[in-house]
């Protein structure tokens, strides 16, 4: 690309695995005409159980992997990571880096009937408190309810999103938020838009659900037109699939969470 | 220690995580005066999902790990390293190196009777095929029936191990081997052992389960017998357990695994 057009760079996007692709997914359904620059840390998934330490380490090394290869914004697409090392990546990095959770924090509070809301994560992204903080801060007295949920990645991973055993699951896991009467129910980590069929059918129409894919796609899509950095359709976009480590069975989720087939992923070394 | 005594060395075990510490568990059982230096490599858990030659790398630097600390043998705590990395770590390295599979596989067939052999493990260690060529070199014409059950280290570190939804989804995994007719069902995965109770509510008499973790604790007893590595008892034994990675979240599941409290956990940096 010419050094004058920083626009006609590609989008940078990482994730601890291949659950990022979701976001990937979300984001060329929104802006088809971008080249994205994916990297999924696969070596050394999942971030969720690592320290805040190690996830800031590690968070640093995959940014470093994208802006290496020019890309003109960081979309962690990776809630943990956003969780512990937004502030320190926004710090580091010149480009823009846009986490995954203000921007689901801003779709929830949009409706201002929002008034109890549940969020369920990965015992790391929970732990951290990083959505609860947002919300908080955003709308004191709004009542929050966050749970732990980490049997799902592994039920989704398996692809069991319509087993048994995952409504059990499920239903031992938000039946105390449900008690608690919430309107709203965050979904906190990439690899849940998949069981969206399976939480629309047990939820019904009383519980507003709110994916960070979808809600992170839309805010990347503000930030790069506020910066005029929204590519205009000259040439094909291209999606390269970096994964630090190459198996099939990530290969075969990968195309699960993006809902399309790619090219050959690639190995990148950090 | 003296150099002239190798005896008094303690013995290293590393695994991907915690789950090898029911290995340790059952050394301290069959061996309660060696001394044992554990490497938990919690910062890159887990290494089923991932490809051999990563496995590999991981490997060695964990048995460097542990050959820095004096170690005067190395057990392979993990299925999944076993499987993939167990020739090269007996290659590189000049202490006894003892895996997980290879004990297993002996305890199984050390039963005349024993026709239809079932093993469930993680997808690494399934996908690697050990098992399945040890028992079938030993024993031609033996029929083996492996499944992949990804699903039941994240119920057993949930601590869900009587979980109605792990129940379904036991049954899932188990119904097609049963179907076969096993007779002896081996636990290739360090986790499994916590499953034991459920197993047997389940399978009751029909099925045989050997689990790797005490067949491993007599094969290495063996080896340190004829190897005159024995230990005898002078002084108390100390356990000490590092981890790549410190957590709460992996400090409560050392327990549950080990079976007992322990000092302070230290960070080891590979």
């Amino acid at each position: 690309m010419p050094a004058s057009d920083p626009s006609q760079a590609p989008l940078g996007v990482f994730d601890s695995g291949v659950g990022g692709l979701t976001v990937v997914r979300a984001l060329r359904e929104l802006m088809p005409q971008e080249s994205i620059v994916y990297l999924g840390d696969t070596a050394r998934v999942p971030y969720g159980s690592k320290s805040p330490d190690t996830i800031r380490r590690f968070s640093v090394e995959d940014s470093q992997f994208l802006t290496g290869h020019g890309v003109k914004a960081v979309v962690v697409a990776c809630n943990t990571a956003t969780a512990h090392a937004l502030p320190l990546l926004q710090a580091t990095f010149r480009v823009p880096v846009i986490g995954v959770i203000e921007p689901g924090v801003e779709a929830t509070l949009s409706d201002p009937r929002c008034e109890r809301v549940g969020i369920i994560g990965t015992a790391g992204t929970i732990r951290s408190s990083a959505y609860q903080y947002a919300l908080a801060m955003r709308r004191p007295g709004l009542q929050i309810h966050a749970s732990a949920t980490p049997l799902l990645v592994p039920f989704v991973e398996e692809g069991w999103i319509d087993h048994p055993a995952l409504k059990l699951v499920l239903r031992q896991y938000l039946e105390p938020l449900l008690e608690k009467g919430i309107d709203t129910l965050m979904l906190g980590c990439t690899h849940y838009p998949l069981l969206m069929p399976v939480l629309k059918k047990m939820l019904g129409k009383k519980v507003r659900l709110v994916d960070s894919a979808s809600t992170c796609a839309a805010h990347t899509r503000r930030v790069l037109e506020e910066r005029k950095l929204l590519r205009r359709g000259r040439g094909r976009p291209v999606l390269d699939i970096y994964l630090t480590d190459l198996s099939e069975q990530a290969e075969t989720m990968a195309r699960r969470f993006l809902g399309a087939d790619f090219g050959r992923v690639k190995k990148a070394s950090l």
